[in-house]
């Protein structure tokens, strides 16, 4: 099926036509992990699922909990509710969440264990994805953009080798300063597999696409490069080869000044940015060269009140005259009150260029 | 006792020419805990302490480990064995160092709470520190330079509030959020015990200090501005008014291009750059201001080989023609070879501007 076939009249989108470069009335807004703990209605829905993959993997209930904050509030973008680590478990890495625990792989650490990972199976493993993507391609109103989403192969891949999150990243550092070679491997088999899944969720339905290196940070020079911007570019030709016109936003958080990198040679067609990225710096650095999104302190959400204005309103003057989409600089956390989202939404949406 | 009475000769102390911008022959190199577990005989050491806390407040086995790397590495300086949760507990909280956990502490969240932590015993509570200090000045070669150094207010203050070391200090981001005005008296009271603990560890023979932000990332401008910025300048301009010429030494990690402002604002003398600053940016943005200290990966020193040569290189090319002291970008983690350390130190001190 074709992206033509499923998309709607996109002329009313703004955050697809700020991303292709339009001046629209105000800057779209949309915010990362909209769907999920915070919200009661998702706490209640993801009891249907057996666990956490089986809620991804369910299109009704993927459906659902993508839609719910839409419900309640004015946004310009629903994203596809998955998760990073569909990639390893679709490559046949045993991947498990634990309640309160987060992600537990198997860890990926010899060239036998990733010998054992195979692309064939993947297309079939993440089929449901595309019918949930599909679903709510015929559910959405118009003028909301549907984005699909992926982690770059380099955080996905620290998952992969560490066996579960942590803050440093590092068994997968380690491993990759020793044997870069097998590193390299491991990488180019997530791009690979990140590729067609984002082609099968633009054929599905998906307007933008943002992919998410969380773990962007740390990294000297030339390991940014091989690791995190290498695949991404990869991955952003490949895409604009099948899928002309289709934006893609890359979020490499934490990076610091090494955006100014990962903008030049990435060909993103915006940027995400962290909380910690100065306002004025991104508006001369980055928004200069294209649209920007972020960067709202997730903490500040949880905090409302004047802590919450004030910030909102020092994103608007400092960005939103420029080409920005205004978002968080990290996920909504589960401890955010619904409503201080809804008074965020208010302030941005009532706000006028 | 005055600085004078202890310091030895100066003039063949490397980092502290480079800190007061002459060019000497090669960049000095001191490696952020240089004294810890990786080495076999601070572990050993470390078993005749009570507990970690114990260790730091004993002097003669502070001397100990403090000089245990400078006998097996040819290092420009040492630094002061001691810890940045030092300040909270002479402040009276209860602070403990659980074995493979981190420091725990009885966490401060309110007005009460805060009234309960006094400035009266602090320097009581870290007389063992200047003795440390006063025996490492004694025993010290030379051409070592002494550190002497604390955590930044911010960086403190995120344990005091928190409890524990947490990936996105929540607790501390919120209460700062919510109750702007309880945080600052927080702020106000790590700054002025950090204030007369380093006038303190001068006094006693640092003739360097060094002031570790290490949470400084994620950060709003406005938060950055008062909570990291602001209190640093505080302790600089205090310890310029009672110690001039004393450089200071500012590491503010993660901080990104934030580091800009942090270096026009500040005052401090050289900054520490995080693994993750790219090295040409901080060469041209950070370098054409001040000294520049880092930043190795501390995981290419886990590696060794070609992967710890060839960043070394890099480091040393890219910024060892300037104003810059050899370092990593993080402290040395347990899982360091020692020998490793041992190649490192060699090609460092072999090469020549």
């Amino acid at each position: 099926m074709s992206s033509q076939s499923l998309n709607k009249d996109q002329s009313q989108k703004r955050l697809l036509k700020t991303l292709r470069g339009e001046v629209v009335d105000r800057p779209p807004i949309w915010l990362m992990r909209q769907a999920g703990r915070y919200l009661p209605e998702y706490r209640k829905t993801r009891k249907q699922a057996r666990d956490f993959l089986d809620l991804c993997y369910t299109p009704d209930l993927a459906v659902e909990v993508t839609l719910q904050p839409l419900r309640r509030f004015d946004l310009d973008a629903a994203i596809l509710f998955a998760d990073i680590l569909l990639i390893p478990d679709a490559l046949g890495q045993n991947v498990a969440f634990k309640e309160g625990e987060g992600p537990v792989l198997e860890p990926v650490t010899s060239a036998e264990e990733l010998q054992a990972l195979k692309l064939d199976n993947v297309a079939t493993h993440l089929a449901p994805i595309m019918e949930t993507l599909r679903g709510l391609s015929k559910a959405l109103p118009s003028h909301v953009t549907l984005i699909g989403f992926a982690g770059s192969p380099w955080t996905v891949a620290t998952y992969m080798v560490n066996g579960r999150g942590s803050p440093d990243q590092r068994a997968t550092r380690i491993f990759a300063h020793k044997d870069s070679v097998g590193f390299q491997a491991l990488i180019d088999l997530v791009t690979d597999a990140t590729i067609s899944y984002l082609r099968a969720q633009i054929d599905a339905g998906a307007e933008v696409i943002q992919l998410f290196d969380s773990w962007a940070a740390h990294m000297p020079d030339p390991q940014f490069k091989r690791w995190s911007i290498e695949p991404t570019a990869r991955i952003v030709a490949a895409l604009n080869e099948s899928h002309p016109g289709v934006p893609v936003i890359g979020f490499p958080r934490g990076a610091g000044a090494g955006a100014l990198r990962y903008v030049a040679e990435t060909g993103i067609n915006a940027v995400g940015l962290d909380t910690g990225v100065p306002l004025e710096w991104a508006r001369d650095e980055l928004q200069s060269k294209l649209p920007v999104q972020g960067n709202l302190d997730p903490f500040a959400l949880v905090a409302g009140g004047d802590a919450l204005r004030d910030e909102t309103e020092r994103q608007l003057k400092t960005l939103g005259n420029g080409s920005h989409i205004f978002n968080l600089g990290h996920g909504i956390v589960p401890e955010t009150p619904p409503e201080h989202v809804g008074a965020l939404v208010d302030q941005v949406t009532s706000w006028r260029r």
